[in-house]
């Protein structure tokens, strides 16, 4: 198993050797180039997502322009609706910002291993609390911040992104024009 | 155990007679009237809430101008960020918009269950499965809708707070002033 991935599960619960050789074969460690879409809109896809290296985004399309929804880096699941709801499609797209290295799963091969180890299955239901929470913070940064602050908390939670990322994306995952973006980072230059 | 509650777990996965007795013993049903807060920022409160009558909606408080972010209706259950990081204090309010009959259940008195009847956990994770998709809708709608497609939306959705929510928090939920909700409110009424 790769080091990011044991160690993010033993932070949530010790894994005995069983439990890793079994995730270890529903899961393959990939590589793949900047700009590759691991998912489209209007796909079913049962893969999952688990960053080891680089910068996944997702992102909707809204009459032709990509609106930003969030960006995944290391130690972060990219988790799709379509991975708890098999067989639906989903309305995003996930694409490789940079080259990156993915663990990738399979969530029906997923739910067949809580069955074999039922530990692996609160695993996964605490992997979900944690989910929950980040989400929440998510909607309570739409519901109170300013495009100012989602900038200002962008930086922090995620510095490594403002190097390798486009401005239009970073403009439209806080919900602005690349323009207003221009103005909000010379107000906060002058600060 | 009361009939909404019966039909939403059975919805996931068919009880057997001790795992409804066990939840029944962890959940009180009690009536709440019209404008009391079950939950303040800074509480580190352990219940949770299940909605059998009424609406309870959440808010967070920015510069003394409340912040709706949702609206929880009979079905629904009212997570918040303490019921899965027990001893965490929460950053917003739950107040009961009208008046509520809700089961209370306790997280921590869950997380014992869970251990008694494994079958539960699996309910427990179906059922953050579902609140995942919901919180995803939400994040969507935030990144994609303009706040005319926003209110329709609610209007689809949840018809039944037209009649009993104040416009000033449908504003607030939708993003805008309470001016501007009516702008948009007439510019539908015209097509």
């Amino acid at each position: 198993m790769h080091e990011i991935l044991l160690k993010h599960f033993t932070a949530i619960q010790p894994l005995n050797k069983s439990e890793i050789e079994a995730i270890d074969e529903t899961m393959d460690i990939k590589s793949f180039s900047k700009d590759t879409l691991l998912l489209e809109a209007g796909q079913t896809s049962t893969a999952v997502f688990f960053v080891l290296e680089g910068i996944v985004r997702q992102y909707y399309l809204v009459d032709g322009t990509e609106k930003t929804s969030d960006f995944f880096t290391e130690g972060q699941w990219v988790l799709s609706t379509n991975n708890v709801m098999p067989g639906t499609t989903v309305n995003h797209f996930l694409e490789c910002c940079t080259n990156c290295l993915l663990a990738v799963g399979n969530s029906q091969k997923g739910e067949a291993l809580y069955n074999q180890f039922p530990d692996l299955a609160t695993v996964s239901r605490k992997l979900m609390n944690t989910v929950f929470i980040e989400q929440q913070e998510k909607i309570k940064a739409y519901v109170t911040d300013t495009p100012e602050q989602r900038y200002l908390k962008l930086m922090t939670t995620h510095p490594e992104l403002f190097q390798r990322i486009p401005q239009y994306q970073i403009a439209s995952y806080i919900g602005v024009t690349p323009e207003s973006l221009s103005r909000i980072r010379k107000r906060i230059a002058k600060k």
